[in-house]
């Protein structure tokens, strides 16, 4: 009898650990079009699930989107796929839009949009990775014309990453990091972007490499 | 017997009566810096509340605030205090903050963030009247400077009520009718408004006149 | 005698006929990307000289230009040409640069370039006819984005032409006419322009029209 | 004899010395709001007035102008006033009003009617200064919203000073080191200036320095 208990106990272990084996980590990336880019052949988070066992990335990138354009469709995107993490990519059209159409993000609407997305999702359970906006434009005089407000709004999230204790991955600083390294004509774009925004294959691996490190940091 | 029973009744009778005489109707005015105005003495909520009998009118507006700032703040002051009827009072600054900080609202997404309104409260069985942005602006020749765009934000809020069977309190119909009545300087202020956008007392009276109109004609 | 009195005349005939030969009414046409394509083949300029005899038709319009960069070349594109007349058609991209690049031009400075190509024009004895921007978007219920600011503009140049009595040719009125006539379906494009602002075979037809209406009314 | 003589020299002395008083060196400073203030009493060309010898200081500086409203006035403000010099103090506006009214200055334009200014007058024989505008808001990480323009449109003006062999008071630089030694607690106004654009005490002075260095180099 004894014997007996000791198989059924170890196949309900075995099962529980299998099951703990088949239910990879479940990761949204929730973005504009850059995330949305991300999913292609060749694309960052491509690239990662190409690289990463026991995590599954899911692509929650819509062109054009704004933080509150995220916060319409959080429930949706990303709360109903019950998600263990959430890599919130978000910033660019906020300051860029101004400049396009008129539309930007006032600096105090983008943080109360931006920490009621951290707050409804860690009140569900959900990990939050923050993301500094990297570049509009590559030049690295600051002289790219939404510098200044990119410069702000990234201390926008680096300050919600701390008052929310979520990691961070610091694009716009790695960016400028990399750039004052190669791009020694201060160039505009070609370095880490096609257009000044959209990430080029050595843009997505350097993404892809941040990324990837701040996701296996979670504790799972 | 029979007078105790006839006692009781009448009392029951009464008590019903008085239950519905103790609930009267609960308006929300959900919406900007206008309907801010709007309850203080001489504002277009107070005076509707002074000539309204059974009606609890509740001011909901915050300066600055564009359709997602609504969106954003809809659970809080709108559902949670369930009110029988909303009225959605906001465009200006969708509109004006493109001119004024490069903040204001893309068409479609105003779309999209009034649909969304729209049918959460619906949703949530309330009766919702909408209302399109006045003006920026009193001149009749359609020179001031937002008219443009206020007429297709219009629109889509004509649109919308009839898309979801709302009724329409259109002032900028009226206002503009007023204005071709009694503005023949084509002053830019000064007939409706005190400084092209907020009410002066005229701007109330005609406000709170349209809107009680609006409000009285909903079936309970 | 009587033949050399004939050889004379025939001499001075000869010689007037002559100089009303060899010289022509010259019209400068003067302003943006409009006028720039004005020029090519099927353009209102080239059609206008076809047309007209005894005129010739000099095209100066640049891409992009707002009403100070006409002043800027004011004396190498028209004063050192010496014309008899010139056309200004210019105020599209001063209203349309706000919303596409935040580089519009504030009406008060508007008035102030404009007076100063007229007056500059005027004391080199240059006959000065006028034009108001036709459309930017042909929605015939003022809801494009820039008809309050196009109005406006207009509305500027009307007071132009009366204070420094130059005929006016009000593009932006004959376009409306045209377009309540025949776009009823308030499209955006496609009745005589082909982007909202550029203009389609019609377009240029109906604006050689107007033009050689004016042109042909200035006293020579 | 000798008294002749003495006479004579004296005379030639009182004409020499006549001259030098009566023909002090004129200097336009040529501007926006910024040059307005600075000829108040404490505005930085009252100062420099009142510690240079021989220098005649006249103030052009006219609120809101940008570079091509220092064109637009080039001949009566400065030509005709036949200065032996002109600072240029131009740039604040361009790009601020981009944010303000959507009326700034377009890179290429803003170099096309600099160039213009600086070829006009030097074929007057005006000796040019130029300076770089110092700040928009002083925060010393480049957060500042218009940074990444001011940059920009700084670095045109130093090219255009080397392209010209012009001086250059390098503000924009001057100010960034003053602030990143005395604006420790990243401030956005109150070390150099009142309200982020025009100058304080403190910034007057700084201005005066710099200027008055820049003036007295040139040689007579």
């Amino acid at each position: 009898m004894k014997s007996l208990r000791l198989v059924v106990y170890t196949v309900v272990i075995l099962l529980l650990t299998g099951m703990k084996i088949q239910k990879p980590m479940k990761v949204v990336f929730f973005g504009d079009s850059i995330t949305q880019a991300g999913v292609r052949p060749g694309g960052y988070i491509t690239m990662m699930q190409e690289a990463l066992k026991g995590y599954e990335l899911i692509g929650a990138g819509i062109g054009g989107n704004k933080v509150y354009d995220l916060y319409l469709r959080l429930e949706s995107d990303v709360l109903d796929k019950k998600p263990d993490m959430t890599v919130i990519y978000v910033g660019v059209n906020d300051v860029w839009h101004k400049q396009t159409s008129q539309t930007g993000t006032d600096p105090d609407k983008f943080t109360g949009f931006y920490s009621a997305l951290i707050k409804k999702m860690q009140s569900a359970g959900i990990k939050v990775i923050l993301c500094t906006p990297a570049v509009i434009g590559e030049r690295t005089d600051f002289s790219n014309a939404q510098d200044g407000d990119l410069n702000r709004y990234s201390q926008i999230i680096r300050d919600l990453s701390k008052q929310y204790n979520c990691p961070l991955v610091d694009l716009r600083k790695e960016f400028l990091a990399y750039n004052l390294a190669n791009n020694p004509m201060n160039k505009e774009s070609g370095i880490l972007t096609t257009d000044r925004v959209h990430l080029n294959p050595g843009g997505n691996k350097l993404v892809a490499d941040l990324m990837m490190k701040a996701i296996t940091s979670v504790q799972k």
